[in-house]
């Protein structure tokens, strides 16, 4: 163990119990704010998706006392399990958000849970927005030390399953107001339930995940509440978090910089709802669809990726919506085909259209290590033989062009009004973008949830 | 990936579906009959114990239906709940069993999630000690391959937390009639939950791991038992459990003589509620005691142990409960103090007893790799100068001495004594003796549990 390590587990504790909303910088509260806005609309435009449905019907037979809302189920249970189902509604559209250095989702597990415990408990507006920003940091800098050289964390390992946890516990243990001892406590009990891998991507358990990561962590809160304890070391003893899965890990980037640098600045919302890597792509030929003639179709497409695209997202004929997730090939073809690229272009009946079919393999794509991972490259050939061709350097929602405020309202509005009239739509948003005046969030903003 | 390792998920998700308990051979079907009676007696003995209360709580203020026990508290909550903190209660005395190869504990998650589903659902009592039989079997198959050459994994691992949740998802899959391939669903949801590390032993987390194994078993199966999915190979896939947490691990060692050759035979019930390595250490105290004067107190104790006895129970003094049972020195003095090794020895009073604190300071311990698992060698020297002397090859509940079934009844009245009056014990103890014979569980069984 490196020096550095030492600590690791009351150093983030101790951050936790004295971080306050009037002390984060205004960004920051921002920042919180348009992470509830950007959750709220994308759990409530996947809450119907069937696996949430399943999800929500277990939580059903479960039982759970009545505390917070299963969304868009008329169910409500207790804080755990409505925050479990919550977060898989969150996931299922992959429309949610990415933190890019560790590619880790961090806003699902940390809104989600503080939501549900919001609606249990007497929490003001402040101390939400202020736990969102403790959870969505602390996922950051421990995904950071995970992923980051020098550590030999293992590819396949699903990342919001080992930070996931820890910074939910965190976080939630705030807003219930418990000590440092406890609060280690509660980061020991999450950490001992890090869990999941990558080789189940494209089935329901890749959103079964980060629901499970959101339930662990808020079960280690309420156990380490009660007294259940723990070690105050189990991120950075031997034998223990990081020794195990992360033997050589560096603490110092999950440290560094703690209270100064707020790594929750550059997390990212997503503007579609696919695979980050396919987004650069899709900006590309969004433009060659603005310049080219309005009906023309092009003959041929010939792209230049990023290797990652091809990796991650190198599905030629997705047949379901969670596969489409992770097709370049079909985002590419709607956009030519519909110029845009939403919800709707996941639905089952485009996916399996023809004409968008036979599109898909007029693409070629070629890996190249010289184009970053928010950039694309991308040419449109006409039966004509004209040619039109595109270059992004950066990607809507990237680093270096986050989604601005309205752009999430359009997103908002997109999302939620799949299941609330317009009317509710525009009161949700509204109570979402003034809660840090709420004395209580379950008053303002818990009886606005469906 | 190893030839081997295909078809893993499949391979044991089949061997669960065709399981039957007419096909069992008679001594698998009494072994199954033991684990039941140890467990309902360990988990009575350990329900009221203080980090169970606290779970218990935190389930009751949880709500959850009303559909299995949670053993003692006078409460009762949906199965994975109860299954939960019924794990934890026979686990928290250290007093259960031991599948010394890989040193998993099976059955507390085996039994404990089989019994709360018999509850909630029409089970025979045949068909519950198939599955008890099955989950105890696929935990010791997987935790073997987990922990033996050539699998790479960290001596750290908490293995019943990744072990544990792989039985108790197909022995529970099973009971509620699942087919091949939601079994295999169930099997890959909680490989997905695969979790812990041994750093936090000694604190009440210990004892939370096998419960948190177990619920993630119970919801494993509940989920893909609704149709939540997963791959068929998510245990041998790249980037799967065994890919990511014990490369080059080899499958072989999990499925070799599957159907024939019953592993759960060589589990074994503890016969003192401390640490297995120090059951050889207080049989060879047992003896001196029974050979010396009866009012004598050695001056000066020899021991010639097995390395792990020092490494794993080397505390010289212990302050509490949770760290008696990793002190070989504190079972040494009350051995020769009070002439027994039971639970009143874990007890603050004996802890802090004075005179037993005196002794514990008088032994000398060597460790002597010559000197296997399940042996001891112990020297007592009296006052007067006299010398007695006793080895001992195969400890009380080794692999050649398991516990009688005679022992067993002894072992649960005096655990199911602790909270219930003598009549009510027999009719417990006489019920999970029969219990091959009862159409339901919850009619013959259920019932009686306080």
């Amino acid at each position: 163990l490196t020096k550095e390590r030492n600590g690791l587990t009351r150093t983030l504790a101790h951050y936790s119990v004295a971080s306050r909303y009037e002390d984060l910088p205004e960004v920051v509260q921002h920042e919180a704010t348009r992470a509830l806005l950007n959750w709220v609309g994308v759990a409530l435009g996947g809450c119907r998706e069937y696996p949430v449905r399943i999800a929500a019907e277990l939580a059903s037979a479960t039982g759970g006392r009545s505390q917070a809302t299963v969304l868009g189920q008329g169910v409500r249970t207790d804080p755990a399990s409505a925050a479990f189902v919550n977060c898989i509604a969150s996931s299922v559209l992959a429309y949610d958000d990415a933190h890019l250095p560790s590619v880790a989702h961090p806003s699902g597990p940390a809104v989600a849970s503080l939501i549900a415990i919001a609606q249990a408990r007497q929490v003001s507006g402040a101390e939400l927005l202020n736990a969102i920003a403790l959870g969505i940091e602390i996922q950051c800098r421990v995904a950071n030390m995970l992923v980051l050289p020098p550590s030999p964390f293992h590819p396949s390992i699903y990342i919001n399953g080992f930070s996931g946890p820890i910074g939910v516990a965190a976080a939630v243990a705030r807003v219930i107001g418990l000590d440092e001892t406890r609060t280690a406590w509660a980061i020991g009990l999450a950490a001992s339930q890090a869990s999941g891998f990558r080789a189940t991507h494209g089935t329901m358990t890749a959103h079964f995940r980060p629901g499970h990561a959101t339930r662990a962590g808020v079960l280690a809160a309420l156990l380490a509440e009660r007294g259940f304890d723990c070690t105050d070391t189990a991120l950075e003893a031997p034998g223990g978090f990081v020794d195990v899965f992360a033997p050589g890990a560096d603490a110092s980037i999950a440290l560094d910089g703690l209270g100064n640098t707020h790594l929750m600045l550059t997390n990212r919302y997503k503007p579609y709802p696919c695979g980050i890597v396919i987004h650069p792509v899709i900006d590309a030929c969004l433009e060659l669809r603005a310049a080219m003639p309005k009906k023309a179709t092009p003959a041929q497409i010939r792209l230049r990726v990023n290797p990652a695209v091809l990796t991650l997202t190198g599905k030629r004929s997705p047949r379901t919506t969670l596969e489409s997730h992770v097709s370049v090939f079909h985002w590419v073809a709607v956009v030519f085909l519909r110029d845009r690229a939403g919800l709707a272009e996941t639905e089952p009946a485009c996916i399996s259209d023809p004409e968008i079919g036979a599109l898909r393999e007029q693409i070629e794509a070629v890996a190249d290590p010289a184009i970053g991972k928010s950039q694309a490259w991308a040419e449109a050939v006409l039966a004509d033989g004209s040619r039109f061709q595109a270059q992004v350097r950066h990607a809507r929602g990237s680093l270096e062009r986050p989604l601005q405020d309205g752009e999430l309202d359009v997103k908002f509005r997109d999302l939620a009004g799949t299941i609330l009239p317009p009317d509710e739509v525009e009161q949700l948003r509204q109570a979402c973008w003034s809660v840090a005046s709420m004395a209580n969030v379950e008053a303002g903003l818990g009886v606005l949830l469906p």
